[in-house]
């Protein structure tokens, strides 16, 4: 434990901070000084800029101590998720100023941003393979450091962080698992391991009490009678007299219920963590949002992650009030639905709150399943469902739909199970950046058999498509951007057939003509529109099937344009180019997708104009096909 | 449990077999009998076609039971990967004769098969997840039967069925769970969970020493103070005097640990199970390889699946001792590797023996890796390994891949970290049918950025590639087919080119060019050469980054013809028409690959051959173009 210098409080300007060798120079009054600082400079730049609040006024304690207690220099930290490492950012030198922007910081650890974050990430329940990865490094090597992983409750009943944890324990290269209990995942903890954690948190009494109860047996001697009776069979139950947890009987070492705010007594927990050979779960009881009374009384976590927010109030700023986002319409839709048929249920994997469903899961309790992070789960179960008769839909984002790949081709397209997929958050997704853009499902849809997919570009198609979708095609996948709808009217619902495409405008000439996806063909025809340029729109909101009859008539066009700015190029664009080359098609075709790159974080609109797809970009281009 | 009808023993033919309503009939004596004439009709055939030998003589007496306690046509059977139901199929009226092949029963449940399959799989840890969509689906209609999944010990430890069971425990939707511990899953057991099944099973003892205990303490005054001291702070600790396994802990009712041969023994089990009113997990203590001397003593995992083998000797049959499999060769050259540069690690999901890596795995047990059936784990911990500084070969199969798709993405080329990946089994799989096909990752490798995307034709290419591999190009794939290694001699290693196409054949016209990937090229390329026919024919060994300088001067070609039979038509096939299309491209695009539907099971050459992909007739259309 490191030994404050002095008695005098020490006053940090957090802006001074280049590294966090100045805390162990601190007492903890100072440390509790700084503590709140931290905490008003995080709920500053988080009302400002948005990005995660809660999970990050938890962690501050626990992450001074851990640089206190660490060198990470050389030893290794690892965030799960990385969205908690603000803390982590102001004491390792970093300002929160432009969080998240094309400037700033990331809203996750990047290893290109500071020596001291050492993995990056943004999925969740990621860190103890990491942290594992980088144990047996160590010991191939010989090195000497440690390897500390930080993980929420949330994110370790996830399948990979069990996976992980298995194969820690199974293995002598020791990795120190912060577990970071706050009762509160992204939406509330499920499972049987929430019962695991509220039995271990009140557990901390234990060993006092084995003491208490072995001293006892021995002061009489009917007690030492007993004592001996059960030693005699402590072959057969062995240590079952003995309370464990559930990582003693993995084979950690854990210590704990540790109160994630006392600096000193994380300390001292740290060092006995440091000191044990083998593998450890330090577990930590925190206050989600402390320090921030709306974020401390949430109960719903919709100060999980927040847009900038005003911090007197507590509202949140720029609210658009004449304008519904894709996810909130899509919420409409479904709350209308789920009155009218009382057959259907929705499964969420922990983005309740994200696509704007918790009214919905308050109301059907008992056909809404939200089952925590576990997207391969969330799945595979909707495969039981439809195989027994039930129409399941899933609303999941597109990022963490690539969780869930194989359970897509394995468990529900081979048997061609009716599903309907809400695929929330298609397109990039901006100041998420990389690790969340969602635009590499497309591809992976569009080459699985079976599949149908869409994207609506109106409210009214996505009417259309949603119920549709209900009507045994199959998989039936609905993808929607991370953005605000344009209401706009055009399908004639009783009359729309399944596959078809949508003529926008149709040109005098057979010069260009048009085929794009979702929203942003919207802005395009107005442009088209506006400058009356003869040119063929066409509103592909089939992706697949597409529209074969539409396609053979547009072959006659001398160019053909792809417009899809939701995905890469290798989704609907690839696509339809194998069909005009299966077509024989002469002409030529240009196409405006996303490349095939990692698009970071930035604006949507800027992610979009710095690849040249804007409308307006866009517009642009085919102006000079004419 | 049902009651034997009589003393006598019924000696059953069971090609007789209709259904299983004829079991309730039998004595315990007639069912032993039968079991046996199972056992050998399960050796007799798999001795014939190949298949899943131990895990199916492994569940004859609990198949045998759960049919007995159980109405399969109204409950539901839900086998985990569905490798071990041939018992199942045999009591259910199916023969086993043809197993696998085009005109027999699959080695899995398949729902188009009979009615006593309700769910299908193929790959494993999918049972609870689907379960519990039964029962939901069960108890939101009201309905009245039971759900049962038959897991095994490596299964359940795979990151979805852990949040199956997470799930399972939370809602009050009845499961029964029956936990098939063999101590075997594909390669041994691993992780922390096996030491709870050790312990588990320890404990069968422990519910009698608990009523022991009770009666003890309240003979005698002393024992009754005791009794009320633990129960004073009973709040504090719960129940933790009571040992409790980690199943009961998650909030499951455990029955166990149960001879899973003793069918009487089973059936008392069962009943209790059926009559618990929540979820249940029965664990059952199973001998692999029952009944077969030589995978009862199998410690390796060699009799898991088998190919033709004779029965006496226990030697496969239809040895090539010529030929070599592209399994092997890799095991080969890596075992050269491995001798080379003691900073290589090779991880494995439990496929060890499938790709031929046991020696290996042996011979450097520091520096090889066999995670189990977790395949997000193995290349996440791969990941943290590249970060580290460490290079990890992953070796894994391509249908399994398809589990870890979001580890590739996120994990791995986000960072563009240098691990070689030796994706096994890529391309038509065969017997094992639509569920292992190994097709679909090329479509979703070549649209993930950073990638390179590799296939050899040739041992010496292979080698080639494994070296260039180590190169730090980032995550670097080398696909090869479940196939026997044609050897031959091609590239100059030393002058080969990162990314460089090979010119195989060059025409004297410019009429045809053929792409072609893979093995199957080089069969072409002797029916080419010996009809001498004018034709230029190019080995894409570098799928992505393809040779663009080559691919332009392939542009004066009439005809271009495209030949990867190693995946769908949305891989390469689809990838080199986008850039075709970019190059504007004029002349005809052909392609030979596989279409957009499941391709279900039979000998390699015979889906080849119905696809029309085989050699001799892409040679048979490639003649038509000239």
């Amino acid at each position: 434990m490191a030994k404050p210098s002095s008695k005098r409080i020490i006053d940090i300007d957090i802006r001074d901070i280049k590294g966090p060798e100045f805390l162990k120079e601190l007492n903890y009054r100072s440390l509790d000084l700084l503590s709140e600082k931290i905490r008003r400079e995080i709920i500053d730049k988080t009302s400002k800029y948005g990005g995660h609040l809660s999970s990050n006024l938890g962690v501050v304690e626990i992450t001074i101590a851990l640089h206190r207690m660490f060198n990470f220099k050389h030893d290794k930290l690892i965030f799960d998720v990385g969205h908690q490492s603000y803390t982590h950012k102001i004491l390792t030198g970093r300002s929160l100023e432009y969080l998240r922007n094309r400037n700033g910081v990331s809203g996750f650890q990047k290893i290109c941003e500071s020596y001291y974050d050492c993995f990056e990430a943004g999925h969740s329940s990621t860190s103890l393979s990491a942290a594992q990865g980088f144990a047996l490094n160590r010991d191939a090597r010989g090195e000497k450091y440690d390897v500390v992983a930080v993980i929420g409750d949330g994110s370790i009943v996830n399948g990979l962080a069990f996976e992980a944890l298995n194969n820690i324990s199974h293995n002598n290269n020791k990795v120190i698992i912060i577990l970071n209990d706050n009762e509160m995942s992204i939406s509330r903890p499920t499972g049987g391991m929430g019962k695991f954690f509220a039995k271990i948190s009140t557990a901390s009494g234990y060993t006092n009490f084995k003491i208490s109860y072995r001293r006892f047996m021995f002061k009489t001697r009917m007690g030492h009678a007993l004592y001996n009776f059960t030693s005699r069979i402590k072959n057969a139950i062995k240590q079952k007299l003995v309370p464990t947890t559930y990582f003693d009987d993995m084979g950690f070492q854990y210590i704990g219920c540790i109160d994630g705010h006392n600096i000193k007594a994380l300390e001292k927990a740290i060092a006995r963590a440091k000191r044990t050979p083998k593998s450890v779960v330090l577990h930590v009881a925190t206050v989600k949002g402390k320090g921030y009374r709306y974020a401390e009384n949430d109960t719903t976590g919709y100060w999980h992650g927040v847009t900038p927010f005003e911090i007197e109030s507590g509202k949140p700023k720029n609210l658009h009030p004449e304008e519904l986002s894709w996810s909130h319409l899509f919420s409409d839709l479904l709350t209308a639905l789920m009155a009218e048929r009382n057959d259907l249920v929705i499964i969420s994997p922990a983005t309740v709150k994200g696509s704007g469903l918790e009214d919905l899961f308050s109301t059907y309790p008992k056909r809404t399943f939200d089952v925590g992070i576990a997207e391969g789960h969330a799945l595979t179960l909707a495969s039981g469902l439809a195989v027994a008769g039930t129409h399941p839909i899933v609303s999941i984002y597109s990022t963490f739909m690539q969780r869930a790949f194989d359970q897509i081709i394995h468990d529900i397209a081979r048997m061609n199970l009716n599903i309907t997929f809400l695929v929330d958050r298609s397109g990039l997704v901006g100041l998420d950046g990389e690790t969340h853009q969602g635009i590499y499902d497309e591809s992976f849809l569009l080459s699985t058999p079976n599949t149908v997919v869409t994207m609506p570009s109106s409210d009214k198609e996505a009417k259309y498509l949603l119920n549709e979708s209900l009507k045994q095609h199959g998989p039936f996948f609905i993808r929607y951007p991370r953005d605000l709808l344009k209401k706009n009217h055009l399908i004639q619902e009783e009359n729309h057939q399944f596959g078809k495409w949508i003529m926008e405008r149709v040109a005098n000439s057979k010069r260009v003509a048009v085929i794009a996806v979702g929203q942003l063909l919207r802005s395009l025809k107005e442009l088209i529109i506006e400058a009356d340029l003869d040119v063929t729109l066409v509103n592909a909101l089939f992706l697949k099937p597409h529209d074969q009859e539409m396609l053979s008539s547009l072959s006659e066009y001398e160019t053909i344009v792809i417009y899809d700015a939701y995905a890469t190029e290798f989704g609907f664009a690839s696509y339809l180019k194998t069909k005009l080359c299966e077509m024989s098609y002469k002409g030529q075709i240009k196409s405006f997708a996303i490349p095939d790159v990692f698009v970071t974080q930035a604006k949507i609109s800027e992610q979009l104009e710095e690849l040249g797809l804007l409308p307006k970009q866009v517009f642009e281009e085919i102006k000079k096909l004419l």
